[in-house]
């Protein structure tokens, strides 16, 4: 058999795959639409009704992702030569699912999809009433769970919180982060304390007001759209917390939520194009198929935290466009300077909330996080001394200590569905952005373009080197090949330091 | 085997059919979903892709639906005794829809669906540029596919024309019909020429105004809530064109349009929750199974018709709400009294839009398109033919006659859809509205209902008549069941011409 026989019997093989991969997308897509749904519009009381029909869905698509037709499809054609860097990144994507799915015994992975089902309603009400003891038994459960399946799934003695951060950035091992959030920790620890004694003094005040909803809904649309997301290819809706989805790379939504101070949505809507562009930007031969998403949680948080941050809360990025936002809040806005809006934007201030987190101590809510999922998996830390523990570290890292488990441990959602892991692909987001930022200045002048809000160039620079590949190259891969670099987390430092060292006098 | 013994091997082989049925449900419940979001949300340049979604996940549902397994379980189970009314119920509905999707040739239903697909945009573009010849060809090819496809399923002899409308309505073939319809001719045609020679005059130029769309919005919520439509288990958005859809009983959602005739919105909100309410009083016991939706497209339109007109329509609905009208609209309403509102709102104007027309000459469009489609199917009606005939109808049956197709025969999407015997079913719903009003005034007060508000009294007839059996039976039996007798459309004309003889003055 010569090798255009080869390539020609390989192709059929392939073939075979596809329509098996395209029922099995055709359900996840099922399953991202219920998801929006529920988010944004579904009636109160459909959610017990409508979730048997998730549960069907993701029952036929567990059946085709671990069935017999595909195994053996799938070794036929991870042997084959003569396929697209496409089609081996969608077959790799196929087999790294089947893996997962096929190790977990079924009951079990019912018995815990039923758990997170429920925690989530748990944790909601303990929050709420700021007790952790309601929510603890639940979450010993989940890490049980957890670090079980991990188990499971383990390669030679592979450390089980490093499979589960696998799940959501390959090429980050424990190892990695330890030397990551070292860095940070060495570096920004010091810094905050110097910014914070800094006698600089932002004035804020303006952002919290009587910000019309209407007048917000429409600042939100023009930004996402001067950013650069595409309305013919996306929406924009509201829900309780601001978030991105994507059916594929023809319809991506984004949400935000309108609140008192104008920044939150106004930063909000900007991070969620960053995520949308990414999406829209993924190749069309991709889209639909399991490759066709952004690389990994950490290469979309750098696509939003670029845009939020070092496109957003850049001076010259307001230049062409302040004068809208006054037009659009005279009262509240039009005696203030444009170059005061931007300061109060970038105010540093220490808090208890992650999402509330300034650039500077996003990174270092973020490190509590990871030392202390680890001491869960890997040190058996016990449930009840997270409190104690989470309330030491922010006063330790941010000089903060939360007066209650609501705006300390019980903030986040992730525990509560099962998501051990991922918390540290925030702040490597952060700085992927951050090294990118430094190796596009390298050829543009990027204020320059901001200033001319040509944005189009920075956004066609991203596609060109990282949205198009979708899921076909990893995190890691993506930066060498975009900066000629590995991760180097200094250029986050560095970026850190002197943008705060220009806004704070630190001596 | 004993008789429990039977019954327990029955209710297994029930066991093993439902989870196949529950997935099938599953995914008509997805692609519903994908209707509705198409409709109400999804960008623009999302439709192809989308498509593909929506074909992989029919064609999972027709593999379920034709699939050998199905086909033995329902072979044991209509053996079977031992199971409850619903259960066999929702066996028949599988049953015919292994029937209807079996028999044709998968190759020829893709190939129609692609037509399909298409039809709607030509016959869209037709229509705006009011050019038949442009939509023709299409429509023979839908008529000769629709034809076939009948005569794959016809059983002994019977006509294609009777295969099409057993699909919307059973126990109404053409014979049926033609007497229905004779009635009406007989009877609304004559006494329509009365009316409109009548010497009453009804004012109505307050109705079309400036009437705030954010008024409007507050109007259709409210309205829909008056008459009983639970927004805890269901929504109202915005769509071009208003409709009625559902996931399943806790999930039902109305669609309206917002116009600067203030009757439009109004009307349409009040005929929409009529079908929601519908849907919402289906039995826990039925939904999300073949047998969960109501029974027929007639008696659907029975309930929307009913809401819409007998309640809506009705002098006594608006005793206690007229003045929340007036109070929304100061400016358009505030000097017009309740007495003349009601009756601008049943001001009798023959018309050559069917969505547009007034309760008496309504059926008499149905008529038109029931008359044409007979001639289409059984007697090979050239297509080409049509428009002229249709002017001649209207002319006859309304005395108005378009003067170009968009307002003749390209006003409606039903044939370029593929629905042909839908039409009737339209006339039929308001003859059932009107004997369920015959029955119902046996026994109550309706007009004093409606003074104190007291809508629940007959939404809870309806429900117990009516909505919560679903498909178990169909819609003649339940106006057997309900009203003691078969089917009269004499109530529905002596209703008419009661109405419409107390409005204008007729001699």
């Amino acid at each position: 058999m010569d090798q255009e026989q080869r390539e020609e019997r390989n192709k059929e093989t392939y073939g075979m795959l596809k329509p098996c991969l395209e029922r099995a997308m055709a359900l996840q897509t099922a399953l991202i639409l219920f998801e929006w749904d529920n988010e944004t519009l579904a009636p109160e009381e459909a959610g017990k009704y409508t979730a048997r029909v998730q549960g069907a869905l993701s029952e036929a698509y567990q059946e085709i992702m671990t069935g017999e037709k595909i195994k053996r499809l799938l070794e036929q054609c991870r042997k084959e030569t003569g396929l697209s860097e496409a089609e081996r990144a969608i077959i790799r994507e196929a087999q790294e699912e089947y893996d997962r799915l096929v190790r977990i015994p079924p009951k079990e992975y019912r018995a815990y999809q039923e758990l997170v089902a429920e925690s989530a309603r748990v944790w909601a009400k303990a929050k709420e009433q700021q007790d952790f003891a309601a929510f603890a038994p639940v979450l010993k459960e989940i890490i049980f769970y957890q670090k079980r399946f991990a188990g499971y799934r383990a390669k030679d003695g592979q450390k089980l919180y490093d499979v589960m951060l696998d799940d959501y950035e390959k090429g980050f091992s424990m190892k990695k982060l330890d030397e990551f959030f070292g860095l940070l920790k060495e570096e920004l620890v010091p810094f905050l304390k110097k910014v914070t004694q800094s006698r600089t003094e932002i004035r804020d005040d303006f952002l919290t007001g009587d910000y019309p909803e209407e007048k917000q809904r429409e600042l939100a649309e023009f930004l996402a759209e001067y950013v650069g997301f595409d309305f013919k290819r996306g929406v924009l809706a509201q829900s309780a917390h601001p978030f991105t989805t994507n059916l594929h790379n023809h319809d991506v939504r984004l949400t935000t939520h309108y609140k008192k101070r104008v920044d939150s949505s106004l930063f909000s809507v900007i991070h969620e194009a960053g995520h949308g562009i990414y999406e829209l930007g993924v190749a069309d031969e991709l889209t639909q198929t399991l490759a066709g998403q952004g690389a990994s949680m950490g290469m979309h948080e750098s696509q939003s935290r670029f845009f939020e941050n070092m496109i957003g809360r850049n001076e010259a990025f307001w230049e062409p466009i302040y004068k809208k936002l006054q037009e659009l809040f005279p009262k509240e806005l039009g005696k203030v300077s444009r170059e005061e809006f931007v300061r109060a934007v970038n105010k540093v201030q220490p808090g208890l909330i992650r999402t509330e987190a300034d650039e500077l101590t996003y990174s270092l809510h973020v490190l509590v996080r990871y030392e202390l999922e680890k001491m869960l998996i890997e040190e058996n830390l016990n449930v009840e001394k997270l409190p104690e523990l989470w309330a030491d570290k922010y006063e330790e890292y941010l000089g903060v200590r939360p007066q209650n488990p609501a705006e300390g441990v019980l903030q986040d959602i992730h525990w509560a569905q099962g998501s051990f892991g991922y918390f540290p692909s925030y702040a490597l987001g952060s700085a992927f952005a951050a090294q990118m930022l430094q190796f596009m200045k390298k050829s543009m002048d990027f204020e320059e373009l901001l200033r001319k809000g040509e944005i189009e160039v920075i956004r066609h620079v991203l596609k060109r080197h990282i949205h198009r590949f979708g899921k076909m190259r990893d995190s890691r891969q993506l930066l060498r090949d975009m900066t000629g670099e590995d991760f180097e987390p200094r250029y986050y430092v560095e970026y850190l330091k002197e943008k705060y060292s220009r806004l704070y006098q630190t001596e």
